[in-house]
């Protein structure tokens, strides 16, 4: 007879666990990386060699890109944002990201874009690592931003505007300043208050940072432009007549159906770049043009397969839009810089018999335990 | 200057937790429920209340089908086994399970089909729930056979056959028993052991289990059989002369591509029921036959809209894969019985800063207080 589950039982079996329980081995138990974990490895290692070897490992793992399996992610759409799957495998490594996107949710005290991933053994299925990454894929995506900024613009660039100052831009400056040595920013945001908080943020390292009153203003002079708004909408925060020969822009805001940043002639006039085309051109600014409009993924400039920038006039467009393999990058770098994964808290996720077909005989030793042990 | 982590200050910090960090939202913490947290729900509500409860939350959630999204699952295959990914939602919840399939698991000490999974919140796109789901799918694939089996077998049905012993084969026994009133088994597997096994660990249930040494052995009789073998390969376990008039066969191993159960000419025999016609095309037994065989979705069955059993000689056979909605009305189940969640462990999962665009700055609030607590 199976009797109420009491408090004086819950705390036996918290102390005979061991007794009670199939002795869980170490595959059973994954280590979970907290946000506050994260933040600890970012205090430990330091911001800008996180952003650093971040922007590496996404080179490296771009530069075998043909190992990777590749399929747009797995999107679910509602009226209030949209909930995504972004997996991906070297053959070796599997990994992949939740991950929503609710421009709504600022105005509720939420994360507009909140996130955790998985990494996984192919050869036992079994996951590896469960992480946080929220602040990790603000990471790798400003990671990401410095490596085709790295790859593309011009190497005498010194000068940044930043368009949208929300959540992401202080990681897009910090990331282009330590990847790339911009140390000049130029920021507009239709809200101020945005644009003040980005520069109190950024007081102590020793950039020059620019609050501007207009688009116009904020890409005057810069050889780099970056776009991260957050409205999900066609907006035209650039127009043809803002570039100026020569630039390098990275479009980041438009990243998914309806949304983009850049008007449709600004794309025209320049040579594009993308992660992976094929969800590019459903996300990114691309959804402008036709199906065939002809892009090139960095990749095949990072492997020297394709061109990057061939003259300094040229208008190099990165329309980046977030890719798994990036996120697979970031949660490998994640793997190795736990060492001894003393910063990970290890949880009973995945259910081990002592003899491994007999999942049914764990409950029944686990229901004759608790009913020894359970108080008259 | 950044300077190494130490242990003192690990202590510090767990101690400050609060003062070093944007205190962390209800929603920032996700309730994981771990392996023994499932057990100890199992141990509290009964395992027939149990899979009672997750047949009749399967069955509601079918009725009301054209409320959810459905995709096939995103499956990633490599010589060992597959991992799969099962999003669904309702517009209400999201849910998604990781699961993998590695037969050769069995040999290393490990599960051959392990999983976990999320619920979600389909307006702020935030989890609710992170849950281990390698016992609860064990339950749910069993609740699904006996969810086919009372809508399709004959009423009389009292004999079942069980071919392959198995991990899933107890849970399918003891839903068939508590679902169906089904209590005559008739085992049957080429490894004795298995079926030895599976009959001790269900000797306290008044239940009439008997040993057979051929798989005609095991159906000779049987109303009902359920077939639930683990190789991945074109198999033969029921050949055409197996199969009497009036039988319901539950095909449940036959999961994937490249994986079935049953003999093409009893399909050809057969009415055949199946969750999700495009996946089961895919990865049920249904892969032998033409694209277009007619087959239909039990939710049509449930709903009224199509038939099921129309006369005692018919044989029904259910191609039962899993899908993704069986997944979401486990969750929604285990959600709805966690009540105060005191069975789960909180997970400092979603990055929350205390100003919600300000993710950035959490990192610095956290940086600064963790200097000024380091000791010298």
């Amino acid at each position: 007879m199976l009797r109420p589950w009491t408090h004086q039982l819950a705390v036996l079996h918290m102390q005979k666990r061991t007794e009670m329980f199939d002795t869980p081995s170490k595959r059973a138990l994954v280590p979970f990386i907290s946000v506050e974990s994260t933040l600890s490895l970012i205090f430990t290692l330091g911001f800008d060699r996180c952003l650093f070897e971040i922007t590496d490992a996404i080179a490296e793992a771009f530069t075998r890109w043909n190992d990777f399996e590749t399929i747009p992610r797995v999107a679910s759409h509602s009226s209030m944002g949209v909930i995504e799957l972004m997996p991906t495998t070297d053959g070796t490594d599997y990994s992949f990201k939740y991950v929503n996107g609710h421009p709504i949710n600022a105005s509720r005290g939420l994360q507009t874009v909140a996130a955790f991933g998985v990494l996984a053994s192919v050869e036992t299925g079994y996951p590896k690592l469960i992480a946080e990454m929220t602040l990790l894929t603000a990471m790798r995506t400003a990671a990401m931003s410095a490596l085709a900024t790295r790859t593309l613009a011009r190497k005498d660039s010194h000068i940044a505007a930043i368009i949208g100052n929300g959540a992401q831009s202080e990681f897009q400056i910090r990331a282009l300043a330590t990847v790339c040595g911009i140390k000049k920013f130029q920021l507009y945001d239709i809200d101020t208050n945005a644009t003040r908080r980005c520069i109190k943020n950024l007081s102590n390292h020793k950039l020059c940072l620019t609050a501007c009153s207009s688009t116009e203003e904020a890409v005057l002079g810069a050889d780099v432009i970056t776009t991260c708004t957050a409205d999900k909408a066609y907006q035209t925060i650039l127009t043809d007549n803002l570039i100026g020969k020569g630039v390098h822009v990275n479009a980041i805001g438009g990243d998914c159906p309806g949304k983009t940043e850049l008007h449709r002639d600004v794309l025209l006039r320049s040579d594009i770049f993308v992660e992976y085309a094929p969800q590019t051109r459903l996300e990114g600014e691309i959804q402008q043009l036709d199906e065939d409009f002809p892009v090139t993924e960095i990749w095949q400039v990072l492997t020297g397969s394709a061109d990057g920038r061939k003259s300094p006039g040229q208008i190099t467009v990165f329309d980046g839009v977030g890719f798994a393999i990036e996120d697979f990058a970031a949660l490998r770098w994640l793997e190795q810089n736990l060492g001894n994964k003393s910063q990970a808290q290890n949880l009973d996720l995945i259910a081990d018999p002592n003899e491994s077909k007999d999942l049914y005989g764990m409950i029944c030793r686990f229901m004759s335990r608790a009913k020894n042990i359970e108080p008259i």
